[in-house]
């Protein structure tokens, strides 16, 4: 990885995206996201978008849907009898809640292997009773509390199937990373054989894809009546999974599982650091692909939220739902409700 | 409170803010910030400015130290024997760590009130080590834990000194915080009569204020030889106490805390919430106001960094350390180096 590179230069003007959300508090606004977005369908052709959707950005754990494509399609699902739950936290960042941890590790242990194997690292569960419970046992937590661990016992379920090596399964050059690759290329239609690299929070590459080519995966994977049989076929498989067990891809009280249950199969979406979100409409074969300049996920949820009011044919009562957490009081810690985070009018 | 303002209409292109900060991974970057900030002299005299100095911005929590002012300027600090520990904890937004709330607790006893008389709420320290003792012990932060408890602590300190109603202290109609308002008007040179308002995270009023207005205030505060004897001696008492007491502002490993030990006097810095950093450089006569358009601490820090690197006069050595916080290194969870945080070079 060339750290070295951190010191890119660029005009401190560059062109700025729209601002896309408000942190409102008292009788002004306090902070303002800029976001880029593309909406996008399955041949590519743009619905809406604002900001730059050309420049690469690393989709982050948003485009674990696309990255879970090969556990179903090298038949490591069937091998391994893979469950419906444990299809939706391949593509999860679980809140390492009892049941995440424990679906986890009942696939790793189903392929034969532990928790020695992820490669993804510790760190305390989202949920935060789930963390403080730890916390008051004293005990550390595990690869299986990370947010990836789902999609990485996946992952690994997939290598032990192939009959491939299991220790640097992370590495780009692991034949489990090429065929990732290839799916992105495939799903969204672009050559990343120049495309610019890093390490993700889990150890995984991340790949640099421009909006518009995620959004048109996205399209892809909601809507796969196009693609060869056996890749539409997956995509319905994990999208069915996603959406009927909206738990297993967040948790308690998180925005990527209150919206899929708020959505009902109208979309299917997923979060991703640094601003990062994806969906798909699938009755209307568009994809959504968010970058918050930033990074802040606050906005990130704010702008999903206005597309899919926009694009996802929502009911009323859908769209009641959905404007509570579009326009979110902020309350602070003695319980005043001190402002409210909204999407920009003019956005 | 307005809280229906909360829709308010603007131009999702309005003049953005220069790219202060890059969040890099791997071969590029992947996030970026935009900040205004304002360097002024006691006079008001812009040094260097950038984005949008002239609209009010809450300066939330690094206003704190000319919100302290009154506890030396109405006596009650005297009165109540605070020591420098106290002083520098009235301006601080600090970890929770027990020499924290023990402190608070101490100048809060000899004001004959208690816990119960704060009103800015519990949380979690922010101290991480803190916090998790308190969740292995069961038991619930106080709002000794409130980050803003040595504030309040010395704002009822005030208060009793001055025989004013304890109950309702944090209103903005209360003595104590008409107080602390022309406080900020007289540093600042600003009528704030019709400036924009709201509540702050700890139930105290916030005033929007023009960041060239918030730079000048600190630059007064630095270097108050200009100033009213009795202003300008409670400067120098609290300017003091916070480059002598730096755990006391801040905590361990916090950026505040840091670069005071740091800067041996060089500079005198607050963080607040919402992206603000506020700081004075006596010896140059400077203040230093920063806003980052989205709010985030991490990038706010940075852009601190590298105004105090412009102006503080650092030697190599200071230099030195101060570029370890300006350019950090990002890891994962798994310990790898991914990327950076670091000035955008053309900022």
């Amino acid at each position: 990885m060339a750290d070295d590179s951190a010191r890119i230069s660029e005009s401190a003007f560059r062109d700025a995206p729209p601002v896309a959300v408000h942190v409102t508090r008292g009788d002004m606004i306090e902070s303002r996201h800029r976001a880029s977005f593309a909406v996008v369908d399955t041949e590519g052709r743009t619905v809406a978008a604002a900001g730059n959707i050309d420049a690469p950005v690393y989709p982050r754990s948003a485009i674990k849907p696309l990255q879970a494509l090969p556990v179903i399609e090298t038949g490591a699902a069937d091998r391994f009898s893979m469950t419906g739950p444990e299809l939706a936290l391949a593509c999860a960042s679980h809140g390492g809640e009892p049941e995440h941890v424990a679906t986890a590790a009942g696939l790793l242990r189903r392929a034969g292997l532990s928790v020695a194997d992820l490669a993804c690292g510790a760190h305390l569960p989202y949920h935060v009773p789930s963390a403080h419970a730890l916390i008051r046992a004293g005990e550390a937590p595990s690869a299986l509390h990370n947010n990836c661990s789902g999609k990485h016992a996946a992952m690994l379920a997939t290598v032990v199937h192939m009959g491939e090596k299991v220790r640097g399964y992370v590495a780009p050059e692991h034949p489990a990373q090429r065929r990732i690759t290839r799916v992105y290329e495939e799903m969204c239609g672009v050559d990343l054989s120049r495309a610019p690299r890093g390490i993700d929070g889990c150890s995984l590459p991340q790949i640099g894809v421009p909006l518009s080519a995620l959004a048109r995966g996205m399209a892809r994977f909601g809507a796969p009546d196009g693609l060869p049989p056996a890749r539409a076929a997956a995509c319905r498989r994990l999208a069915e999974a996603m959406v009927r067990h909206p738990m297993m891809i967040a948790g308690t009280g998180r925005f990527c599982t209150t919206v899929t249950e708020i959505a009902a199969g109208k979309a299917v979406l997923k979060t991703g650091a640094e601003g990062m979100y994806m969906a798909a409409i699938p009755a209307r074969g568009m994809g959504i692909a968010i970058k918050v300049e930033d990074g802040a996920a606050r906005a990130a949820e704010v702008a999903l939220a206005v597309l899919l009011a926009r694009y996802a044919d929502f009911d009323a009562g859908q769209l009641a739902q959905l404007d509570t957490l579009m326009n979110l009081p902020l309350t602070n810690v003695a319980g005043l409700r001190i402002g409210q985070l909204a999407p920009n009018p003019n956005f």
